[in-house]
Formats: C-alpha cells, sequence, structure tokens
C-alpha cells in the first residue's frame, strides 16, 4: 500500500502549513487510524483556489480529447491503486469489500461516462441563428451560442459513499469534464482513502500533462476550512452532498459572498413510498422483502433510503407491516461509516419514538461483532393525522429505518402526499388499477420529488443519460441540477453567445463546418450538417 | 381608450383592499395621472400567490396547444389594445413612440416565439434510457426524463421596457410557456400601461379557458409588496430586470426562506467596448458614430448600454475621442421614464466626474422641451491607472454616458480586462490582425460576460433560439440563465425522471411511440423517432 503522507495536495504539490490535529477511526472499532491529517490554514486554502484560477484558461481551452484522456487516466490511475485503497477505505469507513468493489466500479464508470460526455462534444448547447442581413427594417446579426466552464468548483466529499461521491466521484467527474479545474474538501472521516484518490488523480493529471492546478485537495475537520473554500472569491461554484444543516449553510455562506455562486447541495431525503391497496392485496409480502431490503442496504447510509411507508389502513396492510416488522427485526445491524452518524441515528429513532402516537413495530435484535458502533434496524409506525400535525415526522432519519404511515382513506392519503416537503424520490407500489384510480396521486408527487419509481425500490441510482439525482428543497439546494447521471455536467457551465465573431475568434464547436461533428440547433432544428 | 380602474388582479377579479397611495407621472412634465394606485396589502399578495397555486396543476396539465393558443391570444390582446396602450405608455414613461409600437411588436414577437416553442415541445430535453433486463450484476430499469413547470413564478416589471420586460415581457412569456402561473407585480412608474397589459392577459386567459389563476398582478410602490410576494412560501422562482441594489436584495431575501428559492435577476451591466488600434486607425470616424448612437439609444436606458469604452493610447484614439465628443455634445438629451433613474443618472455622473483623475470630455447642449428632467449624454474620461484603483469606475452608470478609458499598453488593456467583473455583453471593434494580436482579450473576456460582439454594438438585443442575454455576477444573479431568448424557458422548469412508469403514468413527451414527435435524447442520441 502506498505509504500515506498526511498532506493537503496543492496545485500538484504536497502541503502541511499547520500540525496534524485529526485522525480517521475504525468505525467498528473505535481505533484511530494513521497518519494524522491537519486542518488546512486559510493560506493553504487560498494556495488552492489561486492554482484553481491559473489553471481556468488553459485547462477549459483544451482539445476536448486531452480532457477525456485525463478522465480515463483517473479511473485507471483509482483501479491501479488496487486492494490498497479498498483496504483503507474498509477500515476507514465499515463498509462491506464487496460494496466497496463495486463503488469503486462506478466511481470508474461516471470517469468514462463523463469522458465519453466530452468526446461526443454535444453537451455544450451549441446553438447558431445565421446572420439575416436583408432582413427589415434591421438586419440580424450571426449568434452563435455555447456551454463553457463556469471556473474553479469546490467540491465536498461525502461520507456514505467514500468513492463515488467522493474526491474522485460524481461532482469532481462532472466539474473536470466541464472544464472546470477542481478544489476538493475530503471528508475527515475517510482522509487516507482521499489522499489515495488524490494522488491518483495527480498521477493522471501528469500523465496527461495537465494544468497544474486543475486539481488540489485540503483536509479539515471542522467547518472553518470549508467555509473558507466556499466564500474564496475565485472560487465559482461548489458541489455538495451531505447533511441539510452542513448543506444550507454552505448555501447561506456563498449567497453572502459580495459575488454570489451556485452551491449544489443534495442534502436530506425520506424518499417516501406508497403501497396502493391492490399492490398490497396481491403482493404484500414481496413488497416487504422489497422493502426491507431497500431500508437496510448500507445500513441505510443512501440518499435514496425509503424513510416513510405510507399505507391504507385494511388487514392487507397489517399483514404487510407485521410482516416488514418480522424482516427488520432479523436484518443484522451494521456499522454506520463514522461514530457521528450512529450517535446521530440513534438520538434521532430515540426523539421520534419518543413523539406522542409513535410506535415501535421492529428493532433489529441481531448484531455483529462491534454491537456498539452498529446501527439496529427498525420499523416505526404512526396515523396520518399523528404524521400531519408532526412536521419532524417527515424529515429525514438517517439509517436504516422507515416510518410507516397508516392512512384512514384516500383522500387523507392525498392530503398527506399534498402536505410533503420535497424529496429525491417517491416510490408507488400499484397494479394497472391503483395507478388509474390513484392518478391523482402521481400528479401530486410530481410536484415533490425529482424521480418517480413505480413497483421499484429507490435505492440503487443508475448512472445513466435519462437519470435525475436531484429534487425540490430541502432534498438538493437547486431542484434543476442532478448530481448523478450525465446530465451532472451541465451544473458547471454556463451559456457564452459570440455575436458577428469571425470563424478564427470561435471555438471549434460554432464553427460553420462543425469541425467536431456536434448536434447543435441551427435555426431552432436540431442538426449534425455543416451551416 | 379603455378606462383604468386602479385595481390589482388577482385570480381573474379585480381587488383594491386598501386606498390608492401613488399614482403615475409623465416624467416630462411632472403631471400625476390618474388614477391612483394601492400598495397591495399582504392579503392580497397571499391571495395572488394562493390563485397561482390554485392553478398549478390544472395548467401544467393542458395540452400544449392549449397553452400556445393562450400566449398567442394574448399577444393579438395586447394587439387590439391599439393606440390606447401606446398613449398611455408614452405619457408613463417618456418614450418616444416608434419605439414603443417597435417594443410591442417585440413583445408579441416574444409571445409568439414561446407559443412556437412549445408548440414544437423538444424543450422539455426528454431523456429515455430503456430497461436492460438481462444486464449483469443487476438489470437495469426504464429511466424517462423531462423538464416540468416549477410552480407559481413571480415577475417584476422593469421600468426601461414597459412592454418587453414587463407585464407580458420575457420572463411572464417564458414562465407561461413552461406552464408556470404567474403573479406580476408591476413597475409603480408605469402602472396605467400595466394595468392595460394584465387586462389583455386576463381577457385571453379567458378567451381560451385558462385557469382562473394562471395570471395575478399586484401594484406597489414600496419594497414591501416585491418582498411579501418572494417570500410567500407558495412561489418558487422570481424574474426581475432591474437594478443591482434591488435585485441582490430580492435574491437575498428568497435565499433566507425556509425554502430557498432561485431569483433570475438581471441587474447592472456596463458592457465595456474595446477599440483595437488597426480598427481605430481604419474606421475609427465610423465607430464613434456608432457607439454615439449606441450609447445614447432610448437615453442610455437599456441593460446593454455601451457605458465603457477602452482605447490604447494614440494619436487615432484621440481623434476617435474628439469625434465621439462632438457628436454626444450635440446629441439630444432625452427624457429618462421617471424621475427617480433621471436625479440618479444626474447623482452618479457628478459622483463619477468629482472623482480625482476623471475628466468630462463631452455633455451634451441640445435639450428638449423638458430640459428638467431630460438626461444630457456625457463622454467621460480617465485613465487606466486610475481605472485600475478606483473600483467605482467599473460598474454602471445609468443613462447616456460612456467613461473612456486610456490604457498605455496592451499588457496594461489585459491587465484591465482581467480585472472586470462580470458584464452583459463585451464588445471588440477589430481587424483580423487585431484579433490575432488581442486573443488573449478576447479569452480573458469570454469569462467576463454572456455575450461577445466582434464589430458591432451592444444595445438591440435578438430574440431568438441563440441568444443569451446573461453574464456573470453582477451582471445577473444567475450566469447560467438567459432572459431573452427561446432559451429563457429553461429557467422554469426542472427535470423529472420516471423509473419503470408504464405507459399511461408517463407524459406523452415519454411514451414509446413519441406522439408529439419531439427530439428526445434515446440511449444518450438525439432522435425523433419512436423507441
Amino acid at each position: 500500500m502506498p505509504e500515506l503522507t498526511g498532506q493537503h495536495w496543492i496545485g500538484g504539490r504536497s502541503s502541511r502549513a499547520s500540525a496534524p490535529s485529526f485522525r480517521a477511526a475504525n468505525p467498528a472499532t473505535g481505533q484511530a487510524l494513521e497518519p494524522g491529517y491537519a486542518e488546512a490554514t486559510p493560506a493553504e486554502v487560498d494556495a488552492a483556489a489561486q492554482a484553481a484560477e491559473a489553471a481556468v484558461e488553459s485547462y477549459a481551452s483544451l482539445a476536448p480529447a486531452r480532457r477525456s484522456a485525463f478522465l480515463r487516466a483517473i479511473g485507471e490511475a483509482i483501479a491501479g491503486l488496487g486492494d490498497a485503497l479498498l483496504d483503507r477505505t474498509e477500515v476507514e469507513t465499515g463498509l462491506p469489500r464487496p460494496r466497496l468493489a463495486s463503488e469503486r466500479g462506478r466511481t470508474i464508470g461516471q470517469l468514462k461516462l463523463f469522458a465519453d460526455v466530452v468526446d461526443e462534444g454535444s453537451w455544450v448547447e451549441a446553438r447558431i441563428d445565421q446572420a439575416l442581413p436583408d432582413r427589415q427594417p434591421l438586419p440580424r446579426p450571426d449568434i452563435r451560442r455555447m456551454l463553457v466552464p463556469l471556473g474553479p468548483v469546490a467540491v465536498f466529499g461525502a461520507s456514505n459513499f467514500p468513492l463515488a461521491f467522493s474526491v474522485a466521484g460524481g461532482d469532481s467527474a462532472s466539474a473536470l469534464a466541464a472544464g472546470c479545474p477542481v478544489v476538493v474538501k475530503a471528508h475527515p472521516a475517510h482522509p487516507g482513502t482521499s489522499e489515495l484518490v488524490a494522488r491518483a488523480i495527480l498521477e493522471a493529471a501528469r500523465a496527461t500533462d495537465m494544468p497544474e492546478g486543475v486539481f488540489s485537495m485540503v483536509h479539515g475537520a471542522t467547518p472553518a476550512v470549508g467555509q473558507a473554500l466556499v466564500t474564496h472569491p475565485l472560487i465559482q461554484a461548489v458541489g455538495f452532498t451531505g447533511s441539510l444543516r452542513a448543506g444550507r449553510a454552505l448555501c447561506d455562506a456563498a449567497q453572502r459572498r459580495p459575488q454570489p455562486i451556485p452551491v449544489f447541495a443534495e442534502m436530506g431525503s425520506a424518499n417516501p413510498v406508497f403501497v396502493l391497496p391492490r399492490a398490497l392485496a396481491e403482493r404484500g409480502a414481496a413488497i416487504a422483502k422489497g422493502l426491507a431490503a431497500s431500508v437496510t442496504l448500507g445500513s441505510g447510509q443512501f440518499c435514496t433510503n425509503p424513510g416513510l411507508t405510507l399505507v391504507l389502513r385494511s388487514p392487507a396492510a397489517d399483514a404487510f407491516l407485521e410482516r416488514t416488522a418480522a424482516l427488520l427485526t432479523a436484518a443484522p445491524a451494521g456499522t454506520m461509516v463514522h461514530a457521528g452518524i450512529k450517535s446521530s441515528y440513534d438520538a434521532a429513532l430515540a426523539e421520534v419514538e419518543g413523539l406522542p402516537g409513535v410506535g415501535v413495530l421492529a428493532r433489529s435484535t441481531s448484531h455483529g461483532p462491534h454491537a456498539g458502533s452498529e446501527a439496529r434496524p427498525a420499523l416505526l409506525a404512526t396515523e396520518a393525522s399523528v404524521f400531519t400535525a408532526q412536521p419532524r415526522l417527515g424529515d429525514e432519519i438517517y439509517g436504516p429505518v422507515t416510518l410507516a404511515v397508516r392512512c384512514d382513506s384516500k383522500v387523507q392519503l392525498l392530503e398527506l402526499a399534498r402536505g410533503l416537503h420535497g424529496h429525491l424520490t417517491a416510490t408507488v407500489h400499484a397494479t394497472p388499477e391503483d395507478l388509474v384510480e390513484f392518478s391523482e396521486l402521481l400528479a401530486v408527487l410530481r410536484r415533490k420529488v425529482g424521480r418517480l419509481i413505480v413497483n421499484g425500490y429507490p435505492t440503487g441510482v443508475e448512472v445513466s443519460h435519462a437519470m435525475h439525482h436531484g429534487g425540490p428543497y430541502p432534498a438538493t439546494s437547486d431542484p434543476r441540477a442532478t448530481s448523478v447521471g450525465s446530465a451532472a455536467i451541465k451544473r458547471f457551465a454556463r451559456p457564452i453567445c459570440f455575436q458577428d465573431a469571425p470563424a478564427p475568434a470561435l471555438p471549434e464547436e460554432l464553427r460553420d463546418a462543425n469541425p467536431r461533428g456536434i448536434w447543435r440547433l441551427v435555426e431552432g432544428a436540431p442538426t449534425r450538417d455543416p451551416v
């Protein structure tokens, strides 16, 4: 395994201006892990932002094939870390090895996806309206528009996906693909994993001859480093996945800047699951099995964990909840990615269980070798009237739990749905007849979420062109943005238009001959033809 | 002329819960214009937002042809107001009749453009990734994504375009086209114009059988009404054109909400014009003529007014500035759209003229019949070193003035360009040889603006598919958004994706057969074919 240095990486060089002040811990045992990591100083944050700024023009002007080669080289360098990476990630996060291997595959896959998007090139949304010199009363100029990178982007590593939403995760991959240099704030729960991946990125940057400031990474265990980064005048956008509290603090800080900047924060979501009557009667046991598996996947540490389950009161609903309770009682407790997450889970459960009208239908009795660090799956239950009166019940409890809400009528179910705030996903289990009877429910849910799932489970977010992983506040800070799938690249770019610019002053994408062969909107119609 | 009532229009009905407290004034004479208008009360703002919310689902679910018919009917109803509309607008704004006639044409043209966009239908960015049931290790679900409306939108009428950026202007047209109900806060300088246009919209809504809350309009002369609207929990996005101070206040208020919402504010821009040496030598007099015309167009009340003119010191530059000074000295003063704009212009000019190192090269000596209300065109001049040391000089002076900045060298010119904040546009007058020599300048300007013009003038914003009217802060609050051109519709929509939804639960746009014949991204490739 490459020796960890505990350093920040700024503009291609290591740095550590202050003494180490924190270490990762094995979340199963609490054992501290070497080496120590330091809080980046304000000067180090500034140096990282300056390095990124210095790289902006050279990186943005690289031929797309150079940029895609860099993204692919990052994937290869991560793969090249081999077991050493998974060894460290496993001990830092307690996540099971097969899950980490699959997450690594996804991370490399995302880098390749964005490399393909860059190579194909149409993501820049080129639009051309040609001059009409004879138009009356005034001639029309030649107008050509495309997306260009926003500038240096700050990315915050997430704790729950130490590879796929962290140093070289979707935010970094999409920002680098868009042509933006990236400064990562590593998550303090997995600094060693972060260091290994950062060094892989730097190795790829050297191998593909990228400008030095294209990637930097700083450490910090307090909010100060992140705040310094988000408020740095050279940073132009932020990608974040984490808690509502932390995400909102970053959004507010970004808005208080002299120049406000966009923050793409993916935050809390309870991902309601509606199990409709006929589906419940036809296959309640199967849905209970799928639901319990989704609730406990990764110890409930998925943004799309189904934290709310809504049913209409009936004998079939009772049987469904009994079955779900039995499965969750038997489901093994699991180690959470860090001690803070585990204690927050226990505290939130205790709070909600203590609310009047909330009952505990199940609490897992099965634990592993490190019971003290493990989160025990649970099934809570309440009535729609209680749910509606208690806003806390609609918020996320981060961990392997779902709150079942029993409704007395379709009207009450619809009212409950109308009262939901924003979530990443909603799921409906339904027969074709249910879908007809509850079409109004689907119309309501379309206003509430970024993804609507029929007869499936919300965990497992496909990385593809059509995926939208986002949703109305508080699920995210900007419902127009996705953090998964190829459309994520659009977050880090903005349009510029050229008026009457001669060919040499135009980017290749906008030249008459269309040398890159991309799809363009010419006079409003998509085409790959030259103009 | 239809009799003006002085009322708000809320959910299709007139309302006035408080006494009239302000009147429009003829900006040329100061004469107050009947009728009086009242500040909307908090209950009236709430009623407008509630009416919009009540219309959300029914309006969003209308067939696109219904929505486009409504947009076209608005245009016809505005045309149907005939001279009565222009009579009132002229007396409320002091803008010349031919300009108002042309602005009315542009307003109707924008409504038609968005109607065409809605009819064509591809603006929803449909994307389809079909199921791969046999994929290993896990099957891929069917994922389909498209844009859906954000919900009720608040639009602020702008003073400088009483038709094209006001009640039925680009923001309203694009929000309505996206499927969002609109609540307009009328600009208090042209409440009568606003009332006439609002009633035309309501007539069109009735004629095309739209839901009642699809459009409301409230009046107010203090910031309270706008603040109440932007902070109303049902409002989901805001369109604004106006000053940096007012726009920033709205952005900050929107971010302080429990649920922050996007504000698309187009604010201050000085639109720098670089006149490069060979162009200056070859056709300095012609550029001076074009520049003076652009500076004085609409009495300098365009967002894209060229407020900065940058040259390299030379005899040709001196001649160019002398020529420009002569033209601006002779240019007639013009009435500003309201007294506040005129006094702000005079105050800003006085402030800048008083700065050390700033000289006055020209001040128009020609005025019309209402000298007291007219803004006098001006040419100011300074040196690059003074400009760089005085941040105030880079900010907009709203009115018919440009500040010429003389640079000693190409290096100094580039340094000045690098120090610019965001603007809507930058213009370069250049020969082909200039463009080669100053290619670095163009690269720098691409980071600073939303539109880069070569050998033209920034005023006159084409309404087309490729137009981008936006730019980095403080030009706008979101450099990814345009307020002019067909892409403006994207501001008011967000993606939703459907996973494994059967055909009856899918919008038409996402069904296999592609019944609307729209362009869709299927497995990442654009096509109009069915799947």
